[in-house]
């Protein structure tokens, strides 16, 4: 019986060392990722009682990942073991100019040919207090996606929070699918998380040009994204992540909420990165966490900002910071001393 | 224009370091392998001229795969590039009484999704002399099969010798899907590779089960079973590879051959393994180097059992051993003194 | 709520690369062990409910320890984090005639230093049928040989099954303490576990040196050894494990049961050795799975004695076999072939 | 019959992992280059034929340089394979205010003790368009300047087109000697690179030094040294490299071009470098590529200096980037984001 | 006989390879150092006549730790060997937001448990000019601070120059003890190195705290901290580090010297850090360096700081730069071209 | 002031990982060794006083093999600085029918070229009581040849034992080269070693080839080998190791000793081979080590060929095993049980 329930794939990610391209690589280091179970993870590290909610190959790649759940403290009691593949994907570290890439090598997976009936919501959701899933998930198949909407329809029948981070992925589906599907699943959604492509990818929610190409953030038309997000869908919450991407290796990160109360900015950070994926996802699993322990939302904004930049300074997509490391963050101690 | 033309897959393969277990590890070596891949770039080694034919996807996976032919010296004008994944496998390297396992992860790869016309075997086969597959190949789909058949067809059209080695899959197809594919390819083959297990699941030919399960080996019903295949199908050549597996660590191995003059047992060689994948494609193709390069059948098989036994000795599916450091070995130098 | 309460110390393992010595080494394996953790990781990993109980620090090292138990699904709630160091322990792989090292780096640890009344054993033991441990937990402290005397009065008290290994260091204590207190605890003992030395140096007890110097083993010395153990204590069950060390690098590896029915000897097996460490642990967790799954003596046995043959040929001290791998090998098949 | 003949050394290059110094290394990556090499191996990348001319001794360090140069898809019909060493270079990278340090180890290698006759230019020149060598070739010696001067009246004969980068180095020749060999060999040269250090050893062409010491380049002395390169010389086109190195860590870095049309300078771009060895050497390719695919001279410039700023994201002397990668960010695409 | 000696503990020191943190690690790097060791092998790659002094254990960790030492050429027959552990600690490299972490595992080390009596200082001293401690070998214990005392008064008494680095460290003792302690070995110091600080934690000296947030040095409130060290011990030589820490990946780096003759402050660097753990034992060393060859403080400080800089970037706790490389430096070139 | 002088060349030995080959290497183990250098490691290890004489040049490479030496205890005061390559050595481990294989890449190196007059061997021999040297050093060239020889006559002159192992090479010169420059040398030898083939190559000295064909040793020829030698040159002492190669994974190991009182052959191990090169150097100064120390011929046989044993169970070129594990394997413990 856990407080949150998180529905998604988990696939290998393999990286080859240091910042070599894969045509040149001997070897990968092999880790296990995925946008919903890095929520999951984050959560868990936490200290939240969480359950990953997913279909695992029954052979020592889908133990394997099925173990990297439960080594980070995740609920592992409703994942459901049989046919297909473990989805996997190879990802490139990009420095300066050259961006990082990402190889999904995902087809024919175990959760990508999951039948929508495969899990039993009622059963997973009895006690539990919010549901998470990403855009990710629904765009892997109608089947996929059929289980999300019976996912969401339970959660709102037994009265649990919906979360959902848009996560648009153009690889796994176009536009038009992604609005038609996910307009759906929105109307089950509390807390709506997103970034200003996703708004305009699912939703044709465009945040005016001038602010990406100027040299500073305007602040303005990222809230009136969130706010036509909200007035679309009535979310209760609108986070909107802001990555200023200077090169792969620098970027600036923030985010802006808009609650019941008000619309905030967070600091914003100057991060030196060492593995921008997942960053994303500890923002989402942050905030998650400061609303699940009843947070201010800006307080909860915060927590997510910080959390998001710590997992950036971190090797694979899993954020392995603590509560009280991101608080200090959190609360202003940027400088990154040695703790000793 | 080469000499011999090889048909089949290549695949990455994923092997944890050392003798680790997939689900301790944290990174895989990763090299590139296939059964056919194999054969050819030990004839590349050799210094013969050939040519890879098979389908890569375009991407950064499959211009490693490519790259890792032409950096051995395997011709790549023929392969063609295109949708689909690039096949995996992965490799755990036992040891004494813990074996080796693979798990293949081939679903969906550009090769078993290639239509049945996409090469043209007479443009590939101008100049050639030679044509060999392995049983591996039509095992991946009947698209396959009917390319291979139609490679079997032209190259007899066209006077190349064809080999095939059985190398039967039960995780591709059953007995009797084999049988009936192999039945009908092999009309077209002239040199036969198996070995006891192939012959019986492909066609049904028993070999003495005495001789299995007694210490030593019973030359005679492996004789027995090269007739039987030499008789059922017209093979000029006949091959038998002999693995004697005491341990995971600790095999012997020799071969023996049918030919138009006789029927030769090799030597046996006491081997104690590095990695064992690739041997039986390593003696298929210093089988055939002997044959392309004249060598009398006991040489031929004596230089083949050599190469498969260093093969043994190598990390890695390819052979990179030299034609001078098979000779020495098969004329009798197996001490493993330092060169110096 | 678990089957099997296992109790000791968990230590952070550091071993250099390959062959190389300590004072040779730039780097070091990191991964987690100790006696009893190994028994709790194999029956975890055998499938059975177990809990782990320890003290562990709260630090990031005490954070790892507890997540690699939990990542091989090893119950954790029992553990308490508190004050002291981990334990460390730096072992060299041996090879040949040069023998593996071990330097244990104890001293001060956190289990160590706990006190006797950490645990409250009548809530660990509620609903479980067996409790393990071995002799090294008693010999580091009077403090954890009080909390191992709790345990077992209380899980006899409660009809929990006691198995012990005894496993005795005579780097932790000597005869004469071991004696005295293992003594007492075995008093609430029903199974257990030995080799020669341990009866020797803690109940005085030889077995015929003929047999050790002979070429082969001499088993009525043996069974001599556990019928005196069941006498002078009343086990219900002794097992000796018999290892015939060759070298660091090949050793034969059986055991010896004797049991209400009578007296058996396992297969023996000639190991190849990739790690030796853990070899022990890992046959008395596969008794112990036998008889809790309530195999005969006989058949419990080879399942322990195959347990601990595919243990040595696996890195680090768990044993991250599947049954059905354990059980293949006990039921005759130690050819180490490809699993494809 | 290649497009692009280059005529140099490829060196084994063995680099300390990470940011360590040899003196602490116990391992070395190893890959191969060497300044002409890199430049055939970027126009193999970029899809042009291209053949590499050397000699490589007859052992198994100069089959690893060969294999390398064929893995990327170089030509190596024209390599002379013989006595003599494999030239080695051993390469610290550096750090912030640690500059990295190159050791070059290449004494008595195979090329430098090549006899000037070695290679016969005519039939290696058939079909070819352009010849490429730089001033490291001619400084190994005597009978290799020969060679290289053989190679480029050679090539104005049959109506090649010839390039050279001045790539002066002073551990290799004195000023004087290189003046002396690099101005006959000028006389046959179309296309120069040089920076404005080249400029000035070479050939005493002195580049305003106020330009250098300035925070900002003064692009105007650049020009005067470009221009006077044209005038000594007749080259058709100067290519001059700008380099401003802030820190190992992080340089700017942009080129010009003068050519029959006009004198551009090219965007700058601030790089936070992973391995700044082989960025001249990738602007040269990328320079060539797109002089010999017929762009306008600002767009093969801008195409060269993006190049020359992937490959210094890239470990290891080669440019492993694609033309479409070369040319998102030629055409404005800095912002390094993850491509998925 | 050596010029310098040098007494305190030597350390394993573990850290997870690149940016990994210890619970996502399957192996650690391992080097040896501690903040006076650091000092030692500076002085000895420097080319000074170094001893250290300290106890090692008998095992194969000291030996390794006691190897480190002279493979770097300090003088190791001051070493005594004996009871106790090695200490060991373990260091998280941080990345911008986030710090690196030191987890010190030193709880009964054999320097720990050392009787005050150990050495004979006497003896060690004899032809020696100077001797070094820092604040942490005090801090260790009574035992260790009572031998600190006795080297301090026989150092006076026998006319060397005595150094120290207040180096404060919280987790070993209270300000309080500090206090007290060093209050008593100051009166024997000559040169004293620190930072704000420890100046503060010691001896209650306070920066003004405006300078610590104001974006710029306020060096009048440094410069007053250096004055009133002077003042209260009466040291010839006060000086002070200043590190302005941006994040993990990015500091500024300088130091204040006050001495006879004046005060003065260095350049300061901007360090993309590799390594910031003993960049101040660097410090230290190359000021030491500077003062013991005669040069003037404002150079012997300028080499210190140099010094410093480049050990920030290099792996491990040692300074492998060259008297050449600092001089090259500190004289002004920072642009990390390549040596070559 | 050392009791033994050795004499020789030190090279960066550099082996692929495991078992791969250099063809398929991206990286290198890097360790230093040679024949002499390993000598003088061992009598370190063992805590002799001891000197290397050598030269190396003025780089990192050099002062990485300095530091080296120094780590393991060997004097370094003699070692010349100066022009020339470090010699490199490439070495492909080897497994069962595999042999071990090693370039040397030595052309140029600082040792090579040394002058003759490069050591004052008067001022370096006062003191000591024993030279060493081995047949690679004179191998070198005739400045080499002639250094040596002017040791041999001082160290005659000032009473020094001398002794030589042949170590004959035949890459760097001829049987007829090698017996007249070691005839010259070995009038001042009084311990000589060697093995059949060097006996053979240097003097013509046959072992009866039936004893190198039969299964089993035929000591009575190698006996007269021994005595043969002895008899020509008049030693005191010859050693001969036996080393039977039954494959690169597995060999015999023995020795036998004919000194003034008999004729000995030690005990024959059966050694699972880790890394053989060095075996024969470890075995020189084990029997060495027991000639200094007093030991009957016997067991200073026994204590040479247990030490050559264990070196050939650890890494790299050096004997980093300790006298009491020498001592416990030469008393007969050959079991390599684990030591804790």
């Amino acid at each position: 019986m856990s407080d949150i329930i998180t529905f998604g794939e988990i696939m290998l990610r393999l990286s080859p060392p240091n910042y070599q391209r894969v045509i040149q690589a001997s070897s990968f280091n092999a880790t296990y990722g995925g946008a919903e179970a890095n929520v999951a993870t984050s959560l868990a590290q936490f200290g939240l009682e969480t359950d990953y909610v997913t279909k695992l190959p029954k052979n020592f790649l889908g133990d394997a990942a099925f173990n990297e759940l439960r080594r980070y403290g995740v609920g592992v009691s409703s994942i459901v073991r049989g046919g297909g593949r473990l989805g996997i994907y190879f990802a490139e570290r990009g420095a300066s100019q050259r961006g990082s890439t990402v190889l999904y090598d995902r087809y024919g997976s175990a959760f990508q040919q999951s039948a929508a009936e495969t899990w039993n919501w009622e059963k997973i959701f009895a006690g539990a207090r919010w549901f998470h899933f990403t855009g990710i998930t629904p765009a892997l198949g109608k089947n996929v996606a059929q289980a999300c909407l019976d996912a969401c329809t339970t959660a709102r029948k037994m009265g649990l929070t919906v979360s959902c981070d848009l996560n648009f992925r153009s690889k796994l589906w176009s536009q038009e699918q992604a609005r038609q599907t996910m307009t759906e699943l929105c109307h089950y959604v509390d807390v709506c998380i997103a970034n200003e492509e996703d708004a305009y990818s699912v939703f044709g929610i465009q945040t005016d040009q001038k602010a990406l190409l100027s040299g500073k953030l305007d602040l303005d038309a990222y809230k009136q994204t969130a706010k036509k997000l909200h007035e679309r869908f009535g979310f209760h919450k609108v986070a909107i992540t802001l990555r200023r991407s200077f090169s792969a290796s620098d970027n600036n990160w923030s985010a802006l909420l808009l609650d019941e109360e008000g619309l905030y900015h967070s600091r914003e950070y100057s991060i030196h990165i060492v593995d921008r994926i997942g960053g994303g996802d500890a923002f989402g699993a942050g905030l998650l966490y400061g609303l699940l322990k009843g947070m201010h939302g800006r307080d909860a904004l915060e927590f997510g900002v910080a959390a998001g930049c710590l997992k950036q300074t971190i090797d694979g997509d899993f954020n392995l910071s603590t509560v009280a490391e991101i608080q200090k963050l959190a609360h202003g101690d940027a400088s990154g001393r040695v703790q000793r």
